[in-house]
């Protein structure tokens, strides 16, 4: 089972970008924590990570992940979630089950983080609950790829 | 730790409404699915399970679960979600960590269902995954309560 | 052939409210017409009325009717046709055909009245002819259940 | 009692278009439905039928109406409904009771069809009901003369 | 100098139509006053009235104005003024000046009636002046062609 | 001289919900101190509350104030303000004047706060003057009773 | 026959700004022509020019006007026009009938100039015709004054 | 306790301007009746009355009730509440609470008077309930310096 | 292969309207240069030219086109792109591939003219590429009826 | 005659991705497609291919093509038609015409791809004829070059 | 080189409105700054200084500007940024350059803030930057005027 | 003090693009004029300078200016100001003061240039003041660091 975990601009900056929305753990540490929540009977998951600053750039490896045959893919597009009709269509022509995770409740924030352009796209979204919000997709993703 | 699973307007109607969008599974079953994910090292929880068509009856029982010291509360509110502020202000009100649950992808479907007015005040959001975000969102609100 | 004719919020205070725009008849007076209204011909039908100001209690009671087998719906929402999506879900799960009613030619009013949140699941609609729309309704119901 | 049913542009193809919409009846035939639907006790009526896609050829016949002192008009206005403010103003000045009929429930259609311009100066709509929604139309003008 | 005064739909039902917004004369009685109008310094001007319930004559005419040398046009073009951009295109390719009149005070109706898409591309317009604003416009127009 | 004061959802919550906007008084402080405002000059005041979580007991409960022949009734409708048609429509058909208390200013906190659906029925409105909002409209009520 | 002619911000500065928009005659240079206007059949009129740059001098001499019983006022609000609700309840209460003039075509301007908010409460609007605006506007308010 | 009640443009007009909106009585009637409803107990209250149709005064006066100390500031701004962001800041910036008062219900009457730019930066507000509305004002002005 | 080009509102007036958005060629002219542009490989095309300002009659000629078998439509509707959704419908209606021309690029042009009705019921659109537009839709639908 | 032909992001994974949209053809289909329109007549013509998933690359290549003195541009952007202004500044800053080619009618998808934004500093558009549509866009550039 | 700098409403309270954005210093304290900032080199400017809290005399100061051969103009709107068309139309008629400056970074701030109706009109726009924006201004301004 | 200069997508085209608004300078000009105006006193300042057509690498770019302990940064976002929100992001997470830069008066050209989403994350804006505009906000950013 393959699965991969891209993650959009400035999320490398965890930790150091407003800890008390985003938390104080880096993108390092939250892998880690997505690593070590895989238990024993989660041990055939093959999981990479993948973060880009560029648009084009995650366009370029969800198109590899199509490639790859990968299984699933977790996707938290930062502020590409507000405008990137490239990454839509780049989800939407893959075929792979897409799960969109923020970190923060976008819904209790600024306006033009209300509306994700790619939602309609995933599978589903797991907003507002941190780092462990990786973990439950990841859990997510297991169970639709078991169905 | 005492956790209450509320279910709004027409839930009680899972498996007769459009089986294609929520699946065949009837409230029921989503309920014991849920006991029994419940796993030897969380049975500590204390669950009970509410649903009601009756804005007015949700927002006693959500009353009611601050007297009675509730830890946390998973609500999938059904249609309320669009507009029911009351449903928004008791929530608000009772100072208890509440995340949000939608069976479908609410961003996939109409104009109305992709705005929820009770997303602001809840803690985080688990959409478009069936019967199984009720699971994850039990699982972390476990997280939390323990954080 | 079951039928049943559902009034919404304030309905019951016809007569009262307005008798420019809605009439002086009450919602018995309206009922009895509806009654006589049924001729040699339609004598198999069951008809019964329901009337609540509480928009659970009619979601309720439109779930009651799956349960009952009830043939059509005939509903007047009040003014909860302008915001229950709650009313709109119920209508939708139950697989009954529906015709919505206003006694009053909404369009002619209040630019909140413009617009119908429950019309889309409904089979139609019958606005503007008073309580005479009730009875064109029924022929309504009749005809779509005979053919 | 002189009545005359108006049709708008598009609606001589009936049949042709859409039929899962709008059925398989051509509109010779739904005119023939309506004069079978006279039944003996209505049978002073005089019924007319008039179809054009011009605009102004509708606006013409309805003033013409007026000088022909007819006492109900029934009136499919079809795309005409959606920006006809002409079509308006002729119903406005005519002084005679028009009730507006569509053969789709156009709330579940496009959003440039939940609007229809004339509402506001018609007595009654009638909606979603197919064909019948004439003969519906048509008790309801004779239950408005009669009044 | 040859001077055209058009009238759009419903104008031919003066005198009908909500006499206490349009008055109660006639477009024939209009028609008169503004004839009446003519002092002996403005003789030389050749006048003739067009009116028609039809969108796509009044272009026609406007274009024969144009093939005429018409030297200025007084139009009033009813309920097109809200969405006809024919009217509008053929206002602006006939290359003649076009003064616009209302006789209303549109600005205090319908909200609707609140735009006019022909205005941007007339010389000016007179609105709510009643049939005194065709010879307000005549004389306008005057003015323009003498300058 | 009998006015009832009547509060809606979450109303009952006062003390625990936001101190900082809306005080530290229960409602039952709160009820005690409007019946500790009464002087001795208007002693003849018949004086009742109802609070209630849910829309259409609320309703039911306006409509009750009709049959019982209430003179004048004060409301915080709390979130219902906001979408609560049905409200609107009880409080337009009972025919008694009705004044609408915010204790909070509305106009200074969210913007779904910013619009009251049932100002324009109301006879005025007092917002964001605290509990003692209560006391001004009952003083309010009584001069409008005794002109 | 008292007139008065009313200029608002700006309008002291024809001749200056956008000769091409406006043309090159000053305020003095228009008044002059106005008062040229008056032919002998008019002499009856008392006519007063009134500019001022700050809204509430127009307000205050638009009261005054009440208190010297003028008959009629021509007002060109100049950009006051599009946001002064002030001016606009001053022509509401002084129930004397004013006549809106622009000199320019604003249709055909920038977007702010689409709207003027005095349009409802005044007779009538006499735009794009430049300084022989006014003086169709003298006449209409003679005509206005005669019937 | 020094408290200042300052009214807006057209305020001194009141008893000429809709009197079936604004009730007979004029400014001066008003100011007298507020000086009278200043009862024994409330002797110690130095209150002064201003009212200017300019924005610009009134932000003057404003800041000179800074300069002078004053305790509460009750203001029914007039048309001014539509849009002067002038006054807003003025009312922000000198640290003085403020009452808005507004003798009509301004929710049920033009859209453009439903909105208050300067509610937002007061403590609140009271509309609706014509002259009386002041006096509540004054009392509650007493009520929150007395806190 | 029976192809018919469609011409609407002020388009028989190219060469005299705007020529420097339109060009300078008369709509005789591109006919003709249509008609060159058939090379010998395309010699079995039956072509035929309609034009006309009235909306209803080019419905009229798209019906004809239906009961005449034609292949293929390329239609530049002029102005009734932006509002005529009875052009819409008898597209919709007539089941025969339409393709629609603009002459200029309206995206470059009025805010009006950034939407066609008409568009999502045809095939495709050629937009901005002046007369040579109607040679490439010819070219276009040649290429769909060969497929 | 140089002539480079641009693809946007996703547009090298046409024959994946909603094949009953695209088509299934491949982007080197289409590209040999192309080639091989080019007739004996063209042979002059010096054409290369670009694609590129990432906005700043395009922005790069479009920049290279100004120094490398290209003709005419056409280019498909995908999804960075309904968001890149850079990309719109580039084709207005570069001075070479570009047409724009979409492969899908997009006025009949969704909402948010009924604008481009870069349409406005196109040349023309060609959309809604498949691949076709690309060599379309080349003969119309060659006829804007050879003009 | 003669340079004025002009300060709307509410720009007198600096000091005591809102420290924490607008900062600590009185206008006059800000005046002097502007002085002392002026060098050696820059001898030759001839500065003042005009603040008002009313739109018609900052209107008429613009107009004594022009009268007096002003060079350069430097304003802070104020709020008057937001609303002020007459502000508007002057800067536009005196035909001199004028640079907006605002104390604060409106862009985060207020709506209503958002958008400036004068900035259209300028030559540039200084935000955000405090009182040293002033002097920003004047170097803009210096260099303007002697390109 | 470390300050970096950075352009967005289109600025190494300056020169090239529409001069008449934005000059003839090229970027290397501009450059080299911002080092020149580094006078005597300012000479600590280590100045840097970055352009890229490409989101991500000015995203990259910002990040790299955290890790080198940048002091300041001027930014021209050119078109990304107008939806780049993973700009935005990146300029809230740098922790770094921020100074926007825009040649030209974005108010006074198209609907799409009125907002930037990065102005709310920088300190202040400098717009329409040409290539002087980078100088001045050079001269601010040493303000605002030595403050």
């Amino acid at each position: 089972m393959k699965i991969r975990i891209v993650n959009g601009p400035n999320l490398n900056f965890l930790g150091i970008r407003h800890p008390e929305i985003y938390g104080i753990q880096t993108l390092d540490d939250i892998n880690s924590a997505i690593c070590n929540a895989i238990t024993d009977s989660m041990r055939g998951i093959d999981l990479e990570f993948f973060q880009s600053n560029c648009e084009g750039d995650i366009v370029n490896y969800l198109q590899s992940c199509y490639n790859d045959k990968i299984d699933g893919i977790i996707i938290n597009p930062g502020a590409l979630a507000h405008y990137s009709y490239a990454l839509r269509d780049a989800i939407e022509s893959i075929l792979i089950p897409v799960i969109e995770v923020h970190l923060s409740n976008t819904s209790a924030r600024e306006d033009f983080r209300q509306k994700s352009v790619i939602s309609a796209v995933c599978r589903g979204q797991i907003s507002g609950l941190g780092a462990h919000g990786y973990i439950l997709a990841l859990l997510a993703m297991i169970n639709i790829l078991e169905e």
